[in-house]
């Protein structure tokens, strides 16, 4: 192999990396679910999100402030803003937060407010990206890029253990292929490849990966069978009227019949669920 | 879409098609598993694979008598020897027989000894052999072509059912992906989407998808929980001296850990494992 | 190399093979071009279509009588009417023909009508048909899949060499990706590829691979510009009320303006184009 | 189209943006090469590379001292010091200077040197990155993602554009595809359709698509052939101990063959080689 990645491997250490956030612990064994709106729109629409999510035992909010969108004249977030509002929900819930941080410069920034700093598909070889949230002090979701192979990934991985920050997580979110009646293919096989290679949890993003809210579900499932740590999970209290990626959005309604099938599935293999740290 | 699939889609019958073989049911929510050596080596090999895997409560026993194989240079299978040996395994345990048949000629010839015929997925588009199979009496179960589009293989199905053949099952392999680390990426997205647009069954095939027999586990669970009505598993009573594909074939100690562990899957989505028709 | 060619290889054959088609020799230099309707629609259509085409200096004439259609629903060639309406116009004009053939039990029909007989992408690996055509008197042009490797083309080759027919060319008409602006990815890197691992001559078809008749002309520059020896290229006199395929069909017209600029080109990297066989 | 781009459209500007670059006019019907090493590695090499393209009548020269590299292990570019090599070799040869800036911070001292920024493939959706250059008062080239549709590249030349830097070129530089042999698929087919899409100027980079030096001869006159404006080409005085990309690397007399060669294309569709500025 040409790249071998270090830090990263199951030969530098053998036994599973988790990751604390708060009372949540990612890794190790039982199923956490991150679920919450693409895209923070209002104060009342993070904080209704955040609360039904929580009430059907999520344990992450995820919500996005500064939004990466394939054209200029798309609604690119609410910035610094949104992150407040995201905070509101936490103090509110109890729930810990992930958001998306787009440049080096801004992590600062969403590290004052984020417990979990997202790295999107597109900059998964920003390498200047990576080695900034790697001298931050929260844990790190690294998203695979829509065209990057697991080795490139694991390296990719590498730039931000290199730099000190051992809290890191990888999410599958789906690759471009030639099939197009979902959005992208969930490479679901990247689990358990990973989970040999690698002691770093692993997420599954169905949401994004198939772009449609029915395929949510079974991907979700599925994703769990194959050992996923964590799973990411669109939800919107409206997708009709959501201002991102309303198509692929549960509604709190969904949700809350997700997480039941998540807990008998995650048990039949021989798992556990993990309990919310929602004040709820 | 340019293509409307009739026959095949839920418009056209919105019940699931459930296929009778023999004893087994194969749709209609409880799951079978077809499992079996990639070729036909000998008559003790076929007879004790066979064995093994019903003891461990397999439903079909698959293996290959006519073998598409990339090279003219490699073994071709053991042609109609082969079927025999097929048909003695069959006579001593009990479970029908699924194996492939390469051109329209040979169609009379494996119909004979077969209980489902597989068409491959370098034939999914060889349609004058989709016509024969579709005028054949016996099941079918064809797979995906490793580059053809969800729909494409839907409208290979009609080749197949507008011959007056309704005894059609799909089965999802992998397609064709830049990621090399696995020899396919085995779709599993598929498995919904089919379950949405047609009244077929859905089979997976985790064993050539992967073509690492460490993922077979994960991806087959992971293709139960995303809803496949069943799976093929390869199975070889001594892999590292297989005659082709050792690399992913599980060995019966392994299928008989991999049984109960999909039984815990489905249960826990609410369906049941279907009795062997075993003589054991 | 899991799969090593042989007979295919510069190893086995260091100087180009050429081609001979009556009075066409196709590899060694010069170029060729094979120009025609996707499918014969009636016999007038196709005199009209040979006459134009060979006005313009084109080599051979192409046309569909067995086509492989993705819906059962769609036209499926004239069969053997559409190969008398093929000769005919062989008759009348001198031009050599080629014609794909869809299965072996075919081959012997379509033999006693073609020049060069075509196996088409879906078929490269249909083994049964490749030993079919290795066993005719005829040369065959083999197309590569939409999803196959340059390896898995030549091994398809070697099946039909391996059964005694030497004269074996080979068509590039794009492959599958996630780019969806052609109908296909035309691989030109393939062509150079291919002269330098093999001594078999090499086609282009840029009206397949691009579906759409404005991008015809400079991806047939650019391949002959790659090394291509010959081209295929549809022609139809009305492209709007073309049976199939008339999006990515040159008119007369447009043809007539390609001859000379592909003659330019081919002579600017040191080779020429061939004289027509018509008789004009 | 869900995206819509705007001011890259021929709608928006029917007629051609030429670029000037000192007395370089990129785009408008003359041919440009961009040529040099993959990255500068120190001053002699730079210097003498520059002198020898110059020599053979190449127009700009490339070369990356800000390199993005998959492992963080590899050599990273030899920052500021690589401009000022780069600078030098410019002073001598009286050739301008492209080099890729990674990150917004360092727009301002890239600029400071480079005669045109280069957006590099991994960066092709990095937005703040995108509007920093926006920006810029020099020239951009933006290579496409190796995952990225035509339209998600012309979006992203519509966040530079956006800011007011209309002086942008785009540079295919291959995309991810199933086929390994070469190292990307370069999808010329792009370059037609840019042409008919867009007004700005259309660079292809065969050096970077194919990974193969002997490849690069053959699908650089092939890319001329299509309509590319530009073309970027990697030269080494010697590949076999470049620091990165050597087997890709033309020597210096392998480019010095090649530029009459591409004169020839050019000439034969029907524009012309551009005159060198090189103090020769």
């Amino acid at each position: 192999m040409p790249n071998p990645f270090k830090l990263a491997s199951r030969e530098c250490k053998a036994i599973d990396t988790v990751i604390d956030v708060g009372s949540v612990r990612i890794g190790g064994g039982s199923l956490v679910v991150m679920a919450g709106p693409c895209s923070v729109e209002s104060e009342q629409q993070v904080l209704d999100t955040a609360r039904s999510v929580a009430a059907s035992g999520a344990h992450i909010l995820r919500g996005g402030a500064f939004k990466p969108r394939t054209s200029p004249y798309s609604f690119q977030g609410l910035g610094e803003e949104g992150l407040r509002y995201l905070v509101n929900a936490r103090e509110k819930t109890g729930l810990p937060i992930i958001t998306e941080v787009l440049e080096p410069e801004e992590v600062e920034l969403v590290e004052r407010y984020a417990d979990i700093l997202q790295v999107g598909a597109r900059n998964m070889q920003n390498f200047p990206l990576l080695r900034r949230v790697g001298q931050a002090q929260k844990p790190v979701m690294l998203k695979r890029g829509f065209a990057n192979t697991i080795e490139e990934w694991l390296m990719a991985s590498e730039y931000i253990l290199a730099e000190g920050n051992a809290n890191v997580m990888l999410c599958e979110r789906g690759i471009r292929t030639f099939e197009t009646m979902a959005r992208n293919t969930l490479d679901l096989t990247a689990i358990p490849l990973l989970k040999r290679l690698t002691h770093l949890p692993v997420v599954a993003d169905p949401s994004h990966a198939t772009g449609k809210w029915y395929l949510v579900k079974p991907m979700a499932l599925a994703a769990v069978a194959a050992g996923a740590d964590a799973l990411m999970i669109e939800v919107h209290p409206d997708p009709d009227n959501a201002w991102c990626d309303g198509a692929e959005s549960l509604t709190p309604t969904n949700f809350a019949e997700l997480m039941p099938a998540l807990e008998a599935v995650v048990t039949a293999v021989g798992r556990q669920m993990r309990p919310t740290p929602a004040l709820v």
